[in-house]
């Protein structure tokens, strides 16, 4: 299972998952991708009872790709060691040993790790708890735009929406690369392309890592003068309603960090 | 003089002060300080008829402090010869003949050069006129969100506004400085403060060196919801007015920097 | 087959084993890990007639590891189009396919492609040619100070020795990894491990990328002091032996890159 | 007076100087620029009895130039607040009175400061009386090193030698920048020039700030190849001197720094 998935912007509900297997007394190992919600969406690999948690460096951590990251149930490490077929470089077992003293089979990529210390340090010193409740209102605050555009997310549960991004439909006819193409050129302004069947059909607005509320705003400006430069219809502004609701709810940082 | 005031967000007409120093045929040397200016607002030394004009680092050169520039005419480097203060430092003579060669007579401070060499590399891959226009339109769109929140610039004369600050004055009974708080506290928005005898009645917006639409659409989001969480009353959305004027600005990019 | 290994000092004549392979009229692919030897010494795919080269981003390229090279011949593709294994990260047609305009078809370490780029025009800027020149000089050199110590390099075989890292075998009763530690507490200077079968029986001083002379005589200074604060005998100075070959092959750079 | 002269590694007996001004009941201030001698050479503002210190950020502090720093005494705030020179930037009182705030009157230096903080860090990790004692170490060695190549120290008052760097006399006919030029277009070794009176006639070897024992043989390595390249007649190896002085005074570092 995909724990948030970058590519629509809707989130799985692992523990339900967890419990349908066991309703259904499946064998089957649990695996779970959270590569781009580690650390900015709620995730619990031990109380949901994942097996095999698969995370990454370059989301919320806020680095460059480069550090993968492994957790493993009991269960998954004991499937690993009767496994047959041949492993080199994926191999568990060679690995946990060699962690216990703080080393690595292999190359270890040392610069990114000196990087993951200060990531962890900065989350840290916001506390965890309060990183996810900010991801969560930024989204909220990214939703609202795009209602007020008169647009659709493209998660359409309310329980699924990501916190780290957000996909949003264009209207018939519209293209929604295009789109993407003005804000790139007239605004400097990456937005995430639809992939797949949707491609052309949506945007994306990453709002993840160590995204705050003006740089929320930022983006939705752009999105905003670039719908309307592409002629978009749009039934008001977002980057209001965001204003809106941000201000509703701003609270003074707790201590920013020296 | 003073070429662009960064407390208050005025220009001078350099040009004009020349034209009356000469026709009243005084001998007085004219001196010019663009340290906020330089690379970010028109300034012609030579054809202005400028004698001394002192320009530094860390505003349109987007560098840290560290470097000064000195621009010299024939009629001041021949008053400094003739002078009779003693002079260590700053005796223009050892460093002009120094310079000749890519020298300088103390100590350089090398690595902000080799900072100043990729600045100037930016500004030039833009073009110069191109960064003028650029910090004209910025500062245009800033002065359309005060006048939309129904507040007044510090600076009323409209041939003088500065392309790179915007002081924004406040409703009598306001303390800037508690917009300014609130804005850092919730926004992490860092604004400038009144100096001297306009301190707690403004604040000022900087839109210098490499700012671009949306920098300026977070300041001032950042802006307007901290002066409605100050409580003042405004007219209108300052945001909003800036989004119509950037919009129906926009430019694409010649083409970005590899 | 390995280029160049790093855990021993030693180099593999790839075309020789290209030529067995062909003389056996055996259909095997000819694989070569390459990843300590690229950019520092002579290596040639199409012209040994190798079919599958694995490059890394972290010795001669200078860079962080991250990145990982695949060069392919035309048998190794049709191989890999009508190989059954199920593939899904390491199927190179997708790869291929994207490659063509630039992209790749997972999330990039864009990062480190920045620094690529850098590492190539510094290579380019030097000349390949002299690169592995200067590799070949600074190993001739390292190996001179082992000889003038009375030790002896791991490597053997005139022929096979590694221009990138020299392996320093101990005399008996001497732990290597106690040198290591004398040399990390007392000089700062961290020294490569005997690995395996050869672990405490040597170590491994590194002269790859970007190393130059002063670089090496300082390592070997710190070689020879801790090699004597450890009690072991020496017949002679290694670093007078660097020394005196550095001098007598020292050239002025053609011209230091600005 | 000059602390630590940087163009010849000659330092000053301050507090014999206080002495002799005091025995003299002579009203001067003392002042002492100790640029080259902040942070690497023992100091000692209050104890010695000086009225005003100068010194810099860019050389024992180990940050690029671009911070000052005064110390003063009362004497020296009092001439100060009672001299009739008209002063702006380099008036005390201004800058005295918002430090106590930890504000400065002028736009500060931000980023060198947060530099300064980390050396600070560095060096109070290291101690600085072990900071002080590592100089000595090391420029004793670098002149165990000149005395072997049979060379004169520009200093020849052994109470005065720099600990910071050492002046290296060339014996007559030897042009002393052709020595400096071989070591830079040879071995990337950038050399100190004779200034002044003894332009061509000595070099300078730096080991101050983050230098270590294998910084410093790395040096001599290049100076030493370099002499003999320009066929200056040495006794003997200053390298070797250097490596069995260094040896018998090693100690393992107390901690390394995470």
């Amino acid at each position: 299972m995909v724990h948030n998935e970058t590519s629509t912007g809707v989130t799985s509900d692992i523990a339900a998952v967890r419990r349908a297997v066991d309703a259904a007394r499946h064998p089957a190992l649990l695996m779970v991708d959270t590569i781009s919600g580690l650390a900015s969406a709620d995730y619990r690999h031990d109380e949901w009872g994942v097996d095999v948690t698969v995370g990454g460096s370059q989301k919320g951590l806020m680095l460059p790709p480069g550090l993968g990251f492994n957790a493993l149930s009991p269960k998954a490490l004991a499937a690993s060691r009767a496994a047959k077929l041949p492993r080199s470089y994926w191999g568990w077992d060679e690995i946990v040993a060699m962690n216990r003293n703080g080393y690595w089979p292999y190359t270890p990529n040392t610069n990114l790790l000196y990087g993951l210390a200060e990531a962890i340090e900065m989350i840290e010193a916001e506390g965890l708890e309060n990183v996810f409740a900010r991801h969560q209102r930024l989204a909220s605050a990214c939703r609202a735009a795009v209602r007020a555009w008169g647009l659709e997310t493209q998660c359409v549960e309310e329980a699924c929406h990501s916190p780290v991004l957000t996909g949003v439909m264009m209207p018939a006819g519209v293209d929604a690369d295009r789109v993407r193409r003005i804000a790139y050129e007239h605004f400097d302004l990456s937005l995430g392309a639809g992939l797949g069947k949707v491609k052309g059909l949506m945007f994306r607005i990453g709002h993840l890592g160590e995204c705050n509320d003006l740089a929320l705003v930022a983006a939705l400006g752009g999105c905003e003068m670039s719908l309307q430069l592409a002629g978009v219809p749009l039934a008001g502004s977002g980057v209001a309603a965001a204003l809106a609701e941000l201000r509703s709810t701003a609270r003074p940082a707790a201590r920013r960090p020296e």
